[in-house]
């Protein structure tokens, strides 16, 4: 992976000159001094590990050449993959990058890692794709921890189990999207789990994040798919998951699910399998505004029949049709196959169950309004699926921003959600002077509800990571204001942390922190990361929910 | 509901001689001093509330009528509905009484009772239904708490909100599965939760204890259908869920849910809702053998269609036909109607999608070796599907004993945990001198895995309690050791407590102290029940897991 942008160099795009012109004509997206600075010429402070330290860690690793110290394994592990994180990594300021990469085996591994870490009070960071795009990789230093090692899961990349009675396979964390899609391949199965991130993502972080995957409406997000969960903490191992469900006391399955590495370290999970699809299938449906096309969705998520992919851009999306570049100047040049709100439906199967949950669907959606524009939109979505991270590149490369975020709430509260983030952030970049382009997407459903997904693109302005912070900030107060989740999939890390603990309410705070110190009390994993501090004197209780009683 | 048993009295069924006669022919039942006493002459000790704490929980419901004192308020909320704990309660035992049965009005009165409880350190045992069948209403007396409040949740029983657009409710705990239904019906909508306790249990019950359903394969698991809760905790309340799914951190719903009255008391849940179904259609299939059928089962549950009900007996239930008391006699005798196993489908949906369905899955099924049956046997299902703890009131009556237990696991090793856990029954019953019939069905499926429900039918024995204590626990040890999980769907409560702990770990028994300790510090909500007990020098380490790496 670029180590300073994402994904494979050899993928990155350059941008053609008319989008550049658009992005200065329209945002006021001026060159800046935006290119990367030089891998070799940046530096990184010496490691703060002791000689004794480091051969502490070797010896928990099975050997030194699993530790590393040098330069460019610190800086390939510094931060993630959140615009803020590539703006700072592109200057060359490594301030975050971890004293050491520790690289261990296996389950025992890791837990001889955290014994020896704690011993020492040194924190440690769980890395699986290093994608995290809220924070999740860069630990705060609460008293008594100074030093952090990235504990990078890479070797841990099996396919441990396949039972294709059950229908489950047991992975090892460190297995990326498309080696676990590959290995399950071979005996004709799929996970059916493709998040955005997926060429680059971990099993290990879809499961510590709660990843979904842009066909969740037919597979499932990643909590839904696991079933079983080992756990190596500083206190030892957690080995959960003797059935599908259980009315055996709390699923303490979905509490590590979503633990982003601050209770424990996943070293495997059983997840559910799927035949690989005989055929796939995709097409695209027009709505005459993102409203109408909410409805649609709504009424597919609702009654059925579900795709399993089920996507719609709003009117500016639709119109800048982001996931091909060359296209943004034709659609705003005003072609009319780029008005209203785009829907994307994707359908597996045999080719008979295909054809009949199309004909089901496409009677749906022409009564809620759809026009239906055939297979060309969906395939175009389809073929570019994984490309606006390295469109991101791109665009930073010109002196564009551009980032990302996401909610989710209940139905009958998405359009006021949608318009309070839009407002948030257009009044606050507006109104520091880099008006933006603000895009959103609805791209899981449920029965109850669904999410949306905003990109924002701007000029970068003179300070870009101060700059957008005041954007999200309000984007942040807005969600939680209009009754949204602080994430529906990029998970909380550090960035989101505060508004996650308004979110979960003092006593909610108060139980991850009771199950943080239980699990870790030398506070070494991940510190810093989603679980809220103790407010000093804070009074846990609050007044009476609504619908309570009374 | 009948104190001394299940239910409405006016439906208690008394068995007919030809079912006594076998009864006794084949598994030596005999006619037992089996009736009950009478209500009038049970004795239940003083309670030992003082008049202040009596008055401080007066003060805390808005009065003193709502604070319950009276022998037969107090017998009623004697434990739950287990077998043991009606051969108990028919002999007049009440040495678990609650000392006051409190009736609070709304969430703020709950906060109010668990305020007052804590600072007099009174325990507190959440009572919906009075449904439990694993000693969740009874319990242990640990350093400190001495006397405990009966909290009958009966008051709160609104339909608080129905959002038609989100297809959510917000329910009241109190809310008994019938008067929920009526409430929703009246607006169109079901909840499609009928577990076989239905006529009697309460919302915060499904809630607390993870209740599944009949219709689980459609309508999914009670922990499915929740989004939203509220909880009341000595240390104030928590209020969850802000979407259908969130990466917001572990999910702390699924902490709540399954927690049996130990971290606090449900105040409201929202919940799924669907609309009424147009139609529902039952029929029945024959295997030839419990694993021809359960193999058909697992087609469905993995390649659907899924019907709403589905549900297969083994050759012992099949040929007992147990919901039909008269038909013992006949199936016994040899009826081929009562060969093989028996499965049970339910559709819903408009007419065309019943009809749809059910052609899909007659193919499968029939593919699968089954026979068609037609509507009879299914509708026969449907017509006594809340029948059997009424039956179980006669059975009692005439000197047998008769209890249930269920279990879960994953697909590839459900064989082997049927096997198990009838040779443990049937071992541990026939060595005592009281052989048994055991009887098994598979009432819920996933994807991965389903659910084993036996029914045992022995003869009473001079001691039952005692009796089946020991077979009980041969059953629990069977099992954990082929895998399974202690429930499915009854819970936990204080007779699965010590098989729980072991199936989590004891690291994962840390945990759900950590949390206990967190909201309830005074350990009065549900002592006993649910959560282990520190084992004094335990170490939670474990090692290494099968599929964890090296």
């Amino acid at each position: 992976m670029l180590w300073s942008g994402w994904g494979d160099p050899a993928r990155a795009a350059a941008l053609p000159e008319p989008t550049v012109g658009l992005l200065r004509d329209l945002l006021g997206v001026r060159p800046a001094d935006a290119a990367p600075v030089d891998l070799a010429a940046v530096d990184v402070a010496p490691s703060r590990l002791s000689p004794d330290e480091l051969a502490a860690l070797a010896e928990a690793v099975g050997g030194a050449e699993h530790v590393r110290t040098d330069a460019e394994a610190r800086i390939r592990h510094t931060r993630g993959k959140s615009t803020p994180d590539l703006l700072r990594i592109r200057a060359g300021e490594t301030s975050d990058a971890p004293d050491a990469v520790v690289l261990p085996g296996g389950h025992d591994e890791v837990l001889a890692v955290l014994r020896a870490c704690a011993a020492a009070r040194v924190a440690v960071v769980p890395f699986g794709g290093g994608t995290s795009v809220v924070g999740g990789l860069a630990p705060a230093a609460p008293g008594g921890v100074d030093a952090f090692v990235a504990l990078d899961l890479r070797r841990m990349d099996a396919l441990a189990e396949l039972d294709e009675v059950s229908r489950t396979a047991v992975l090892q964390p460190g297995l990326r999207g498309p080696a676990a899609e590959a290995l399950l391949a071979e005996r004709g199965y799929t996970l059916g789990h493709f998040p955005q991130s997926y060429e680059w993502a971990s099993v290990g972080g879809f499961a510590a994040a709660r990843s979904s995957g842009q066909a969740s409406a037919g597979y499932g997000r990643f909590d839904d798919m696991v079933v079983g969960l080992t756990v190596a903490t500083p206190e030892g191992t957690l080995d959960l998951g003797r059935a599908p469900k259980s009315a055996a006391g709390p699923d303490l399955r979905q509490l590590v699910l979503g633990s982003e590495g601050a209770f424990g370290v996943i070293t495997s999970v059983r997840v559910r399998i799927r035949p690989v699809p005989a055929a796939t299938a995709y097409e695209g449906w027009r709505f005459a505004s993102f409203g109408a096309g909410t409805a649609a969705l709504r009424r597919l998520a609702q009654d059925g029949p579900l795709p399993a992919v089920l996507r719609l851009s709003d009117e500016a999306e639709t119109m800048v049709g982001l996931a091909d570049p060359a296209a943004i100047g034709a659609s705003a040049a005003g072609s009319s196959a780029s008005a209203g709100a785009l829907a994307v439906l994707g359908f597996e199967g045999t080719p008979d169950e295909i054809a009949d949950r199309r004909a089901r669907a496409a009677e749906v959606l022409a009564r809620a309004g759809g026009e239906p524009l055939g297979a060309a939109p969906g395939e175009k979505w389809e073929h570019g699926r994984f490309d606006a991270p390295y469109l991101r590149d791109a665009l930073l490369d010109v002196g564009a921003f551009v980032e990302t975020l996401e909610t989710a709430t209940f139905w009958s509260d998405v359009p006021a959600l949608y318009e309070a983030v839009r407002c948030a952030l257009i009044g606050a970049l507006s109104g520091a002077g880099t008006p933006p382009l603000v895009m959103c997407h609805i791209s899981h459903v449920y029965a109850a509800g669904a999410s949306l997904y905003f990109t924002i693109v701007s000029a970068q302005g003179p300070d870009p990571v101060a700059h957008w912070a005041k954007a999200k900030h309000a984007a942040c107060d807005a969600i939680l204001a209009a009754g949204g989740t602080i994430s529906h999939h990029h998970g909380v890390g550090a960035d989101h942390r505060d508004w996650y603990a308004r979110e979960i309410g003092p006593l909610g705070s108060a139980v991850l922190r009771a199950v943080k110190d239980r699990l870790d009390p030398a506070g070494i994993l991940n510190p810093g990361i989603l679980v809220p501090p103790a407010e000093p004197g804070a009074d846990p209780s609050s007044s009476r929910p609504p619908g309570a009683g009374e």
